[in-house]
């Protein structure tokens, strides 16, 4: 497995060796150029931890290079529809987008790796596989057959499973549940007898209070709460085991990231990185609040139980074993991802999950006090 | 409690603003002056991940800036021995270090917050109250009594509670146990019965070889692995309750950062959000690893029993208590983080903990295959 950090070659190298004979030969003194580009988010405003992702990464590079690069941030829609964000960086009509790559699973399933997939890793596993586990290159690879070039840049962490109108207390009740849910989650909870829906953000409170649909996963308390889901459907699912860690990318076009300055592919690199922890913090610190008070509105929190979680667990292998069947390329990133995954968690289940585990037995107890 | 990232205010919103000016008048051109710095670490090389983080730093605001500011980074003892870092800077012996601000608890208890406290927060968490919580502007108030300001640069995750010669299985088997551990850790071990021992990283083995010590503490598998602990203390300890996400930080000279471009103080904020992100992600693709080494060298794994952990946990808070008496800033601080932990964990509890412990059950069932 590659160890290396992907800051430690490529572009990062070679702005190195170009510091270094700058310092030896002072004289030559070359103006940086100014860069302006646009970056077309997939994301509304009103997801405003998500959406500003890509704003906290532009800040950075105009602040970092003094305004000389300008990457200006537009929302889902004003100048390309959300989910059209890929297709017009990689052909050209604009330089850089901001997106999910898993919104792109139906050109190929491989895109999905690079946002989360069901029983994936979860946040900080994630970052591990791209930055230190070979991840980011094993993408960027396969991005290159569209003309990309692309870096984590947001993390939403683990997400809800999501509000439902009834209880689900056994596999037999998903029979027929109409749910809205996106992409690789859906697949494997159609397997189930779930009927998967798509269904734009704005629409859904209107489906879910006619009875349309049955339930609905989001993103997680902060996001959920300002859609109003639970005074229509009060039951609040958890974990959603399709996004253990669902991570962001900036996206950029091959030819226009490649002509760059080294210094400014380096800025790029460092505001994305900064970027992809800062959100992971943002969530961090605002949804705990926000969950206190969908408990306060009335939120009933209920665990998907094992035999449930189990029962999605064997659909998802079998959903993994009939792509990586017929698609060589989803096999290879599979195998890699997950052999990383299953090493992970024999790390994990030690200190880092009994502190956490210790901490919570000690809420539950009324102990963490101040 | 303040939410704002504390990347949009300050010297960001400056140099958005100076930017902005910049590029309504691109006649005056400045020129960037060229910046020299000296970084010291508080750590040895061979620490490569943690020493890393401070390198990692410096060659991205070096790569970003086109080599004009350039950070030097010196290990521990090269210019300034390890456990003086932060004095260097407060004098300005350097304009920088690299350093845990835990070191420095002996002047007062307040610096230990800043990277970890007995059942404190998790790597997340500590970022998260950082980024978002407030917990940066709180902790650069403190950190201006020592004409230093700071921004969190790299993380351990939760570390492991250390080696033991002999198996602990009771609270009474504490007493008397000579252990190597530093600072706030060991003064709660003291409140039960163990010997804390200050013992310099190269000391160690042999002193747990000849028995002069009984059990020591390090980081984790893959640092805990070169020094060869498992050879002579085979208990390995879980979860380290004193250090359940240890946060290191970049501390800069006040006045020198107040006096640099407001570019290079952007270059600053990114470059040290990108490598304390950075550094959490090399340890959780290195720790995996290691681990399985040290298991296949016969090092037996024991977690810390609930009886001892609820134990270390009630001393733990006569601690905080005994301080908090006489140090209101600690006390201040104290409840800051403490609010912060209380409702994060409220929120940990679901997804993201479930996610975990549902893939470590399949794991145990042997299902995490490829």
């Amino acid at each position: 497995m590659d160890r290396r950090s992907f800051l430690r070659k490529g572009a990062l190298g070679g702005a190195a060796a170009a510091a270094g004979s700058a310092l030896a030969a002072p004289a030559i003194a070359q103006e940086t150029p100014t860069v302006t580009w646009r970056m077309t988010s997939s994301f509304p405003k009103s997801l405003d931890t998500i959406y500003g992702a890509a704003e906290t990464m532009a800040n950075y590079v105009k602040g970092m290079t003094d305004g000389k690069f300008n990457i200006q941030v537009f929302a889902a829609g004003e100048i390309v529809p959300g989910l059209q964000a890929m297709d017009s960086v990689s052909n050209g009509t604009v330089e850089a987008c901001h997106t999910a790559s898993y919104y792109y699973w139906g050109k190929d399933p491989t895109f999905a790796f690079a946002t989360a997939v069901p029983f994936g890793l979860n946040a900080r596993m994630q970052n591990a596989w791209f930055y230190y586990g070979g991840g980011n290159d094993l993408m960027n690879e396969f991005y290159a057959n569209y003309g990309i070039t692309a870096f984590p840049c947001g993390n939403t962490g683990a997400q809800m499973g999501g509000w439902f109108r009834k209880e689900i207390n056994t596999v037999e009740d998903l029979k027929g549940v109409k749910m809205r849910i996106g992409g690789f989650g859906g697949k494997v909870m159609e397997k189930l007898g779930v009927v998967p829906q798509q269904i734009a953000g704005g629409d859904i409170y209107p489906s879910l209070e006619k009875g349309t649909i049955d339930a609905t996963e989001w993103v997680g308390p902060y996001d959920d709460e300002k859609l109003g889901f639970y005074k229509v459907a009060p039951y609040y699912y958890y974990p959603g085991w399709w996004e253990g860690g669902a991570c962001l990318h900036a996206m950029f076009n091959k030819n226009a990231y490649d002509q760059l300055p080294e210094a400014y592919k380096v800025a790029l690199q460092a505001a994305t990185q900064a970027a992809n922890s800062d959100m992971m913090a943002s969530y961090d610190a605002k949804n705990p609040t926000a969950l206190k008070t969908l408990l306060a509105q009335g939120t009933q929190l209920r665990p998907f139980s094992q035999d449930i979680l189990d029962a999605c667990f064997k659909a998802a292998q079998e959903v993994y074993a009939e792509i990586g069947a017929s698609n060589a390329g989803f096999k290879k990133v599979h195998d890699h991802i997950f052999a990383f995954r299953n090493d992970a968690y024999g790390w994990w289940q030690l200190s880092e999950f009994n502190f956490d585990y210790f901490m919570m037995r000690q809420q539950a107890a009324g102990n963490l006090k101040l």
